[in-house]
């Protein structure tokens, strides 16, 4: 049931007068059910539980962590019907996407129990002493890695599963052993209580701390911005707009003890379609395309907003075929009506450049809140001067630069800020052929894709999600797959310490089993 | 030869009129040789050609990056005695200190050298694709990490060879394949030049991309500034004052594409004396002490600046044998008269807090520039109520806090800034006795040591040197031992990327025969 309240620790807590309701895009209208802000009394009242959860939860087995993050699982599939309707009436999405986010975030809930159950991502690390050595004796050194502290996450509007309440970033430092504060995403808030209230069962049923997770409702920036600033929190997790997650790695870097936050932000997912590839088959890629760019309404991170190629024939024919494509595409809900004025307005500015054309436009009426989707095309010279261009305009919107060769190519791409992903759709040798293309994109980008779309995020070890700013705050760390986790932690050594007084995962017995880098080498025996 | 330019990549360059000298602490007097200082424009071409040395750099293999290590140790130690003579005339540091900093420091390259010989370092990462998957293909997706980009290094006063010029940052930043600038520590610019020439002399010989290391002079901030606001730059190594290396962060997190600075900073290294053990061996553990505290004159990060203990005739009678032990040892040189200068100017601004009682203070006439070592000592609740005394003094100072009991030392240890290690001394089966000044301490460090001294910081891979801030601006990363190189790298993805054009690390056949992780499971077989 949605009572509107925010969970600070186990408990429902309402004290605050300011309230706000979330919105069917579909219907037009607001939802039934009204939403209390936190207070700065009750933001207080949610660290101090979790600095206090924290000194027991960084200590609970990766066995004991397992169970409370499968609780959590088991709990969101338990909340059913009453969870997709919520999900569906605060979104405008279908109910299949819900079910497959539902089934995203179940999984990558399971897939961290798994990762902390087994153990060895602490990358334990043993140098044995050496007392005979000379002139000075080896001590004996062992390391580990630990949680940091209470962590702040900001849900996505357009993951209201997957990278809000219980998502990625949250199943993530939950698992380090960091006790989690959830800054609740306004548009959905229904289905951040829901998700809240089977986190908050899952500590209770698990024993838990109480503190390991709170749920505030904010409607601003304020609760946000007292949450980032706060002595006791130690990272923070926001997934969302440029202007907004740099917003937050300014607070955090300002603080007397800075924090890292991992904003995972905007990106336009360069794709370079090099010639030979549009030449032998730009009908069929114009119709995989016209599918990747409407795909949500466009609305992911990984949205192909901007496709190069070499002028030519064969890339006038491509964007024909594409701007034939995406008109016959039925126009589909956005989130919000903030989010669709906002694509409309970003829209219109982009269109409105100098030099840009328009070849495809949805034109006959679309349902209030539908959105048009859009083709521009432009001459790499202009792109390369106008800077307007390169930005991100969030929705079913994508630019097809024309580059008069393989140089300005190259330039444009090294020109580009940085991005989550790259894509180049090249006929066999074709790759091999440029080499610079593919040296400047991955310069540009964290993931690079051969001959596909850059929607679809595979949750696995091997995807990196993240990329040079802005497209993140830190490069050097991934929003999706187990090796998130490394987010939230720090090594800590110990030297010299008594066996018995060591964690688990560093005595000389090996208790947990797991594999660690012992005098070298990589193992999973005892000392 | 010292020359007193610049290293513009494999050139001298001196275009600039700003001269300086360093300074013999021994002699008291100005050494011979004159720096002349980088120009904004000699700064641009450095970073220029870093950039471009960059995109070929990133490519070498990791056997010619160890041969290129290995020839920069080689050449170090071919400077012999003019390296030896010139780092003790700028240091006054004595010759024996010169070799074994020499011997730490063609170490550190060897051991990246033998890291990226072998190759795992990369963390290779492959998900097989599984085309049949419904509802939807799991594509192929592979992972490494790649270099950062142009990194900058500013060297420690303190460790003129081992976190200089070919130190701990320059060693892992080259091993990860990043160009690297150092700004020239101006106290020891002479045995920066000649470090510097044994690195281009190795890059020559070694064939690696002209521009891959550069050595630019300075003797203010100027030099810095500009390279850390460098758009071409894209991280910085830093070991030195909590003051500069806060400004360096402040300055790269408020770049428009904001960077990554790692700074090693001041930490006291709290060390608590548990009661039986002060009891049993107070006089042991003052003379141990009293060593710890005045090695080096003082002047190592992981100086104990700070002992707790609980109040009471044994904790008396340590501090009397502490400060009879410390008086006995023999004044020694600090490294450079604005480095005494600072610590004359702490230590007063220390002793003279209110309820601050000196207990040691080396009496005799000293030699300019030689250290008198001082101990004082406070009770608990003025500690806690003054952070003035919290406050590094960077020297051979040290302070003994006697808490009420215990409750009091686990506030203290609360309270206390981030440090790099925390000490603690007890008897057999006390430390189990204590768990919440355990788990305190634990919160406040990155190293946590066990009956034994704080400095000595083993270069092996258990080794974590960095804690939270202010004793580094980044908990996560080591400055010290092979997995420092981390902090110049970030993850990249491939997705159903051709096998004959992935880097080696990622290709089906493993040709470099590392150690990966395929399909969740880690191996260092073929597909």
């Amino acid at each position: 049931m949605i009572t509107g309240k925010n969970y600070i620790g186990n408990k429902l807590s309402a004290k605050g007068s300011k309230t706000y309701t979330t919105f069917n895009p579909q219907l037009n209208k607001e939802n039934e059910f009204s939403f209390v802000e936190a207070t700065p009394e009750e933001i207080d009242q949610a660290v101090l539980q979790a600095k206090n959860a924290y000194a027991e939860f960084k200590e609970v087995s990766g066995k004991r962590k397992a169970e409370f993050l499968n609780a959590i699982a088991d709990g969101i599939l338990a909340l059913d019907d009453s969870l997709v309707k919520t999900y569906c009436s605060e979104t405008g999405l279908p109910e299949g996407r819900a079910m497959g986010e539902r089934g995203r975030t179940v999984g990558q809930l399971r897939s961290f129990a798994e990762l902390v159950k087994e153990g060895s991502w602490v990358e334990a690390s043993i140098d044995s002493a050496i007392p005979n050595r000379t002139p000075a004796p080896k001590p004996d050194l062992r390391k580990l890695l630990i949680p940091l502290g209470p962590v702040v996450v900001f849900g996505a509007s357009n993951f209201p599963l997957a990278y809000s309440t219980a998502g990625g970033d949250t199943a993530a430092a939950l698992a380090a052993g960091c006790p989690v504060i959830v800054k609740s995403h306004p548009m959905h808030a229904g289905t951040g209580e829901l998700v809240a209230s089977a986190i908050v069962k899952a500590a209770e049923k698990t024993n838990m701390p109480n503190g390991v997770f709170s749920n505030l409702n904010s409607s601003g920036i304020e609760v946000g911005v007292a949450l980032v600033q706060h002595p006791s929190v130690k990272a923070v997790g926001f997934t969302g707009s440029i202007r907004g997650g740099r917003a937050l790695f300014d607070l955090a870097s300002q603080r007397e003890e800075p924090i890292p936050v991992f904003a995972e932000m905007g990106s336009v997912n360069p794709v370079v379609i090099l010639p030979d590839a549009v030449q032998n088959r730009g009908a069929a890629l114009a119709n995989t395309y016209a599918g990747s760019i409407t795909l949500g309404t466009g609305q992911f991170c990984t949205n192909p907003g901007l496709l190069l190629g070499i002028k030519g024939e064969a890339l006038t024919s491509f964007i024909k075929n594409l701007s034939d494509a995406i008109i016959k595409i039925e126009p589909s809900c956005m989130l919000h009506p903030n989010i669709i004025g906002a694509y409309e307005s970003n829209r219109r500015k982009a269109v409105a450049q100098k030099g840009l054309q328009v070849v495809a436009d949805y034109q006959s009426d679309v349902q209030t809140n539908y959105a048009r989707q859009t083709v521009s095309t432009v001459e790499g010279k202009t792109f390369l001067e106008n800077t307007t261009l390169h930005q991100e305009v969030f929705g079913p919107y994508s630019i097809v630069v024309q580059c008069e060769d393989v140089d300005q190519l190259e330039q444009i791409i090294s020109k580009l800020e940085g991005q989550l992903t790259g894509t180049i759709i090249a006929d066999d040798s074709e790759l091999s052929r440029y080499p610079r293309i593919v040296s400047a994109l991955q310069n540009r980008v964290g993931r690079l894709i051969y001959n596909g779309v850059p929607t679809g995020v595979e949750v696995c070890p091997s995807m990196h999600h993240g990329g040079p700013y802005p497209s993140s705050t830190d490069s050097r760390f991934t929003a999706v797959g187990i090796h998130s986790i490394k987010r939230w932690v720090r090594p800590m050594s110990y030297q010299d310490w008594p066996d018995s007084q060591l964690p688990d995962a560093l005595k000389d017995s090996n208790p947990l089993g797991i594999i660690r880098l012992v005098n070298n080498g990589l193992t999973s025996d005892k000392l």
